[in-house]
């Protein structure tokens, strides 16, 4: 079949990959639609040294085969960490933080730039009936952001900021959006700001001390920073970069105005789902590449791109 | 009046010191026991550039002029934060983070290290009939350690672990001890350890992956990056420490393994007095100093050094 392959140093096409058998507890994924995250760029330079393998986690496909009859021909997403369910992490009810998972497309896993992919059944979400594809390909992103939710509350006194005017913020500001929650996007590109301007307030200012919780989405290392002069005292940051390498902080201004710093990663796909199906979260449309267009895909410019197999 | 005072560079004990003259709504008070906090050291190695005047923000004094004529002649432990009432902080509860704030002994306010000081009325907290000055005098740092109390809950069935063996340490082990809460404190010295072995568990093991609630508590900046190793995912780190500097962290383990760090500073007087007169919080005595010896102070090895006026 054909895929995206990564062999531990770059990525390549391939038409000769071998169709993927499931487990005894995993379905078979025909993939109709696959999207590019910035982790995926972040493998190719060197972000999963470990990983050889099919490349991708950001899916929407058609079940073929399924210990569970009534998802066979069901349209579904899915999430990417599979479980053991056994380590105290599994025990404790945070099975994404699994010690032995194996994670779609990253680590002990082939993952959805293919034709064909298997996945835990557990980990499948069917799309609403109505939910088109190419809105669906949304869903794990905006869970990632609906995650912040389940982690802590808004008292609607506490004013929001999120840092950041590319996609993760973009997410960010949907999963609010759609819970009828106005934020300010603070931004450093008016022409992507604009894209939030429907959804949000939108500022290129970094005003200092200004927000009481403030989500850091810029995607790099010098954003929690800036995140520590726009917080207010005994405020929250809520941490969604992730890249490779050390950041440098002045740590004790953490502890002298009592911030608190809250990471965030994978959230739950119903709430995603539903907000998608309902149309209350509103994303651009994804540029489709063929997968022989990989290169293309991997340096696109443009707010996401993807693959239809 | 004699006191050590700091000129900006260096401390030095003097007896021309002024008679302190209380503003309208301060308090006159006569100090009977002052401690030396690592804060106080920090001082001397450049931590405040720009503070002049009287050392020293940990005392016990008695009220000898006061707006509130029933504090007159009473014993009292006193806060740090001398606030606006008018700014951000102010206005919403936060007052200790007030813009415009005094800070005893360190921020445009003579403290505590001389024969008399002034202090806010309302910052005033009467020592309970029965307490010793000399245990009295822990009111301060053991009320810091109580303030990570008012930030968060400690469900049972989370464990909870001590990362230091120093004073601040100490001060955090009796704060959850005289709540009846046993935790483990993580150390690297034997004979310090030992001081919280009627306390906590105790151990010399940086187990990773470890603890649900790790105390930041080494005052070193070391600190922290041992904490996010010990730390479970979706844990929480309570950092305590303050220090000057940067520190240079591994900060996407924070966002991936969903970590919540949460500085904590200053804390409530009342439950620290509160656990000092019913016993439930023991300290060892303080190693009293003249004020003329006030070198032999600052670099005392001890558990705790202080001065008697």
């Amino acid at each position: 079949m054909k895929g995206i392959y990564y062999d531990g140093e770059k990525a390549s096409f391939r038409d000769d990959l071998p169709m993927p058998v499931p487990g005894p507890e995993e379905s078979l994924i025909r993939v109709k639609m696959a999207a590019v995250c910035s982790t995926d760029k972040e493998i190719l330079k060197g972000y999963r040294p470990d990983f050889k393998g099919v490349m991708g986690h950001e899916f929407v496909g058609v079940v073929e085969q399924s210990p569970d009859p009534a998802l066979i021909g069901k349209t579904v997403a899915g999430e990417l960490n599979a479980s053991c369910g056994n380590c105290i992490y599994c025990r404790t009810g945070r099975q994404k933080h699994c010690t032995y998972r194996r994670v779609l497309g990253m680590h002990r896993k082939d993952g959805c730039f293919a034709e064909y992919m298997t996945l835990d059944t557990s980990l499948l979400h069917q799309v609403p009936d109505g939910l088109p594809v190419e809105k669906a390909i949304y869903t794990e992103p905006l869970a990632a952001a609906f995650e912040i939710m389940t982690r802590m509350s808004f008292p609607p006194e506490k004013n929001i900021g999120v840092l950041g005017d590319g996609r993760l913020a973009y997410c960010v500001v949907q999963a609010f959006a759609s819970r009828g929650r106005r934020v300010t996007v603070i931004g450093k590109h008016p022409e992507k700001l604009e894209l939030f301007a429907p959804y949000a307030d939108i500022t290129l200012e970094r005003e200092p001390e200004a927000y009481e919780i403030l989500v850091e989405a810029t995607g790099s290392p010098d954003g929690i920073r800036q995140a520590l002069e726009m917080v207010r005292k005994q405020g929250t940051i809520i941490l969604k970069s992730t890249f490779a390498g050390d950041v440098q902080l002045p740590l004790s201004l953490v502890a002298v105005n009592e911030i608190t710093i809250a990471g965030s990663r994978c959230g739950p796909f119903e709430p995603a789902l539903e907000a998608l199906a309902s149309g209350k979260a509103k994303f651009p449309e994804l540029t489709v590449f063929a997968p022989e267009d990989y290169e293309q895909a991997f340096s696109y410019k443009g707010f996401k791109a993807g693959f239809v197999f």
